[in-house]
């Protein structure tokens, strides 16, 4: 604990010295890459706390081992084949753009992997021990442990980017600032695969261990004796971790390098700097803030877990306002940029509040009750809540859109993403922290630990349903007012003075954007099912053939499974990647810069209006099931809870997989626009 | 005032010079409204036809009285709502507008529903005069009498629209031709109540009769016993055949308004009347090519069924090119315009045969395949293929934009969406036909007809069920470009170079365009969900306690289900009816006319996506479940069956209440911004 303190006192000081011994507020920016790192070396202090802490018998050891390999065989598998992916268009970026722009792309590629790696190493130690803490010494130790699990994926995934960033502006601000989009697009690329992989992964595994385990076999969920019980805990590792992870990365990096672009491409001469560097400010005020936060969990969890993690949060969201403020003052920037960046952090909270409403509230009691009419009122209900729930979301960002354009313009919208994401740090490792409980529930259910230790597991674990809807929301809101922002930074870089919807070729963009997302949508959701079909059939065919393993006798071969869960995913992203990828470069160069530009716009509306029906439709039909077997409307094995469960399992590659896929598709999509700016 | 007074005398002196006549290929335009005058006669004469084959025995009459009595009732219900909303909007226009664009939208509205009603007198006639024709004389008999019925439809469709916009043309061509937006308000506002309406009560009895009788009392379907049968076959008359007829008249209407506007507002000089007057000559001309091709189908059903339907509606489509070929020569307009407007002809067509390859091709046995995994897995199939659908309709349409775009302007893309629609009298008729055949099977069931009736009855539904999803596809794809048309005429006559979407107040109105389609999706879907389980306790209740109903010793009380359907369609129209109305009025006073134009961009990529997903899934999972019937897979009553009843009962409200309330809303919206226009 004090040393986390000196730590930052240290940093403090240290800086102070700088400022003092360069003169001048703005060269502070210079010092990123070492805030980035500083960051980093906090991550691995914290990943070291985790491994530290006692990882319980030897069973649980053994699970947690086999976990493990599982999640970092699938990452080698998939890394292995991205490096394909990553030296092609390191080739096209060299040979077409610029050397620079391609070593950028390189190094935003390995950031996002290194960030998911650490995160994911991070995830499979901390669950067991999440699992042992809550057996021997209680709620509090379990959340403890469970979050800083968790915050190591945060502060990694903020630092390194704030270290990549950091490195290419100090290089590259006054040279060719354009050499950082190559850096962002680094991080997209991965995000994309990363996304949509582990989401086919998880939902494969969920839906095979469920369908036969737990409805066919009736055993109870998370039992060792379902082949799919290892490959659906891997599954919460790549999928919610690792997945999460790279999608935040890759809006972190996107929202601050558009708001650098805008900056460069809009304002001239000295002052320019002073624009560009805000962004870079902010996301240093915000890793110290997340740390902050992240530090005063400590205190919180004296109240209630819940308390914990939303307070953290707020403190960070204060620290972060208050510092920018200054800094914004200090840059002698126009004040309406701060309003701006704060419209952005209050974005962040309200789709939050209204995702959690659409995922928890009054809808799904709704979804229960036409669930009393069969499996088919569920579905339409369910259908019917999650298109509503886009309207007020959207509205949300529009409003703020809005207000951050009147008061500073487009660099406003960059602005005001970028005070969204600054707090990545804790908002982050809020949002991992559930994939370890959960974790950490089936490592208690198939270790035995008793019903004490799962009660303690599972209320963390609930809790960590609500922080991923909220995550979730958040996910959505900061892809969208990314995309906006790297939009506009695409439009100042490519020299339009407008994009105009009267031309045909633009609607024409418009239009083709629009089917993007609806085709992508499609594709990830029959990649499930034909993935889920082949783990059916494995894991009824193990059922059948391996003597014993219903009596407990006998070992599943999860191994099996998690070779089909890897395979599966790995086939299944390459087709929507490289629609993404492709889509803007073939429009871009048949239809013209212009159309491009209304191929981007069509994409995030669809993009985002379909990511918020998938992932508020998925968590509304998930806790409607909740909500019946809670024991309500007739309790578990109801016809409504039969009811419910279909329209669960529709929801599950809705929320899981083709949902978060939509927030990749359109800050990746425009990211690519970005980098060939300079050929259109 | 004094200008409305000069308007009124240039009117007097208008009617001399037609009385008189004038020479010249131009000034046979004027005669439009005496052709549409003509073309209702002969829609009256084919009533006449109808109306005087025999019509079956007493039961069978008194059934279709029965029908048709609740369908007029529904009518009565529903126009004298409407009256309300009509007497509203014309006062608004006349005070803030001009007091002819007031008229014109009153006439608009007028005609609009006189076309509905002439239709439904046609349809309720139509249906019991082919079952008795399929009893007493066969299968050709029973084409020829239930095509006729659809036929008045399509005419009375044809021949209103010409008439009305005719006449307005006629009078206001020079002095100000933007009255003629009103008649097309006028038309637009009818169609969405009517398909709302119609969708709401057609699926509220369809899903009440199906659920309780079918699978709760086991009776087979139509069966006299059920006492939602009679509604069902109200609702059939209601959505598919009024509710279809407006949908289309608002296309056809729409597109030919849309055409002349941008051609008055882009073209000046003694030119301008060429170009304005050639979307009318399309529309004569292929009124006269709808008859002729109505008349041919005495010919071509010697051939088959199917044949006779097809050839006909190509010897159309060939007489409309060929004459409008030389039209467009004659009247010295650069031939890319015949191009362009080929282009649209050939979109409907395209569309039409991808919709049906989505709704009975693969496709479905991929869903039908799906269902052997359970509900869940089917419904994700059906949604993946729903998705998909999307794509290629979407990219023929905006490659005919592209082509009609560079040939001839914007001009060019209101030309196709004419090209499109001109052939309304024939396509309708096909489309009308559908509905009716459904019907008479029906009948046949309830009064008893006997095996042989009821196989030419299935044999003309079945193919009625393939026409109807070409009709669908027809249907979205005339409101994709007719919502273009009038986009670009609202750009035009609002006096816009550009609506540039790198402002923020028009990418918020992209958003809040996109929004709209999901939230009206939404009510929809709820309003069935509501309306149906009100009638499943009135079904259930009736058969509980009306004694010996099961028995047939016993009448149902019908009337009450009618009613049930009827109270809840018209409560559940006005929600989705007044957001589409308002939105576009309240967004371009606040964020302005460009704002506005954003709106319109946005909803229509949403809602063409949202209206092909939903109209294409809702067929596919009707026919996967039907290819299951008929013995695949397991046949009737298997588990696959059970879990493709689910999928069919989901796509129920997505194919016939939200996706078809997608067209209009899109026309609508775009209807009502170019009338407001002047005041923006």
């Amino acid at each position: 604990m004090l040393k986390y303190l000196c730590y930052g006192r240290e940093l403090g000081s240290r800086i102070q010295d700088l400022i003092s011994g360069s003169g001048g507020f703005m060269n502070l920016v210079d010092y990123a890459p070492f805030l980035g790192l500083g960051g980093l070396i906090f991550a691995l202090l914290l990943f070291y706390l985790v491994k530290k802490e006692p990882a319980g018998n030897k069973l649980m050891i053994e699970i947690s081992e086999r976990i493990s390999e599982g999640a970092m065989v699938f990452l080698r598998k998939e890394y292995s084949i991205l490096i394909i992916f990553i030296t092609f268009v390191f080739g096209f970026l060299y040979l077409k753009i610029n050397p620079w722009t391609a070593g950028a792309f390189l190094a935003g590629a390995i950031s996002s992997m290194l960030a998911g790696f650490l995160g994911m190493e991070a995830a499979t130690k901390a669950n067991v021990r999440t699992a042992e803490a809550a057996r021997s010494k209680g709620q509090e130790k379990a959340l403890t442990v469970s979050f800083l699990g968790g915050a190591v994926m945060g502060m990694s995934v903020a630092s390194l980017g704030l270290l990549g960033v950091g490195i290419f502006y100090y290089f590259f601000k006054e040279i060719n600032p354009a050499v950082l989009t190559g850096y962002a697009m680094g991080a997209s690329s991965i995000a994309l695969f990363a996304r949509v992989g582990g989401g086919v992964y998880t939902k494969a595994a969920d839906v095979g261990a469920d369908l036969v385990g737990k409805t066919e076999a009736g055993i109870p969920e998370d039992d060792p004796r379902n082949p799919a019980v290892i490959a659906d805990n891997v599954g919460d590792c790549v999928g919610d971790t690792a997945g999460m992870g790279a999608d935040i990365f890759e809006s972190y990096v996107g929202s601050v390098v558009a708001a650098i672009t805008i900056g460069a491409a809009t304002v001239a001469g000295a002052n320019a700097l002073s624009w560009m560097s805000l962004p870079l400010f902010v996301v240093m005020i915000g890793l110290i803030a997340s740390v902050l936060g992240i530090i005063s969990i400590k205190v919180f969890e004296k109240i209630s877990p819940q308390a914990a993690l939303r307070y953290a949060t707020y403190v960070s969201a204060a620290i972060l306002l208050l510092a920018s403020y200054f800094a914004v003052k200090e840059l002698e920037l126009p004040l309406g940029i701060f309003w701006a960046l704060l419209s952005g952090t209050v974005v962040g909270i309200l789709v939050g509040l209204i995702t959690e409403f659409y995922t928890s509230g009054t809808p799904i009691i709704k979804i229960a009750k036409a669930s009393q009419t069969g499996a088919a009122t569920n579905i339409i209900s369910g259908l019917s809540v999650a298109m509503e729930s886009t309207t007020l979301p959207v509205l949300v960002i529009s409003i703020a859109t809005l207000v951050a354009y009147r008061l500073a313009g487009i660099y406003g919208i960059g602005i005001s993403a970028v005070g969204m994401l600054a707090t990545v740090g804790i908002t982050m490792s809020v949002d991992a922290y559930g994939p370890i409980a959960d974790n950490a529930g089936g490592i208690s259910e198939m270790a035995g630990l008793g019903k004490e230790t799962r009660k303690i597991t599972d209320k963390l674990d609930s809790l960590g349903n609500t922080t991923a809807a909220i995550g979730k929301g958040f996910a959505i809101g900061s892809a969208a007012l990314t995309a906006l922002a790297l939009f506009s930074a695409y439009t100042t870089s490519v020299g339009l003075n407008s994009i105009d919807i009267t031309k045909a070729s633009v609607i024409v963009g418009l239009f083709i954007g629009g089917i993007l997302p609806f085709l992508i949508a499609s594709l990830t959701m029959s990649a499930v099912g034909r993935a889920a079909s082949k783990m059916v059939a494995e894991v009824r065919r193990q059922f059948k053939e391996i003597k014993g393993l219903m009596e407990g006798k006998a070992k599943p071969d999860s191994a099996r499974c998690i070779e089909i869960s890897s395979v599966a995913a790995l086939k299944e992203m390459v087709a929507p990647g490289l629609l993404a990828v492709l889509s803007p470069v073939i429009v871009g160069f048949t239809l013209g810069a212009e159309a491009l530009g209304g191929l981007l716009a069509g994409a995030t509306v669809t993009g985002v209006l379909l990511a918020l029906m998938m992932a508020n439709g998925g968590g509304a039909w998930d806790n409607a099931k909740k909500y019946i077997e809670a024991g309500n409307l007739g309790g578990k094995g109801s016809e409504p809870h039969k009811a419910a469960v279909i329209g669960d399992t529709v929801g599950d590659p809705f929320k899981d997989t083709s949902g978060p896929s939509m927030n990749i598709l359109i800050k990746l999509m425009a990211i690519v626009a970005l980098v060939l700016a300079p050929l259109l």
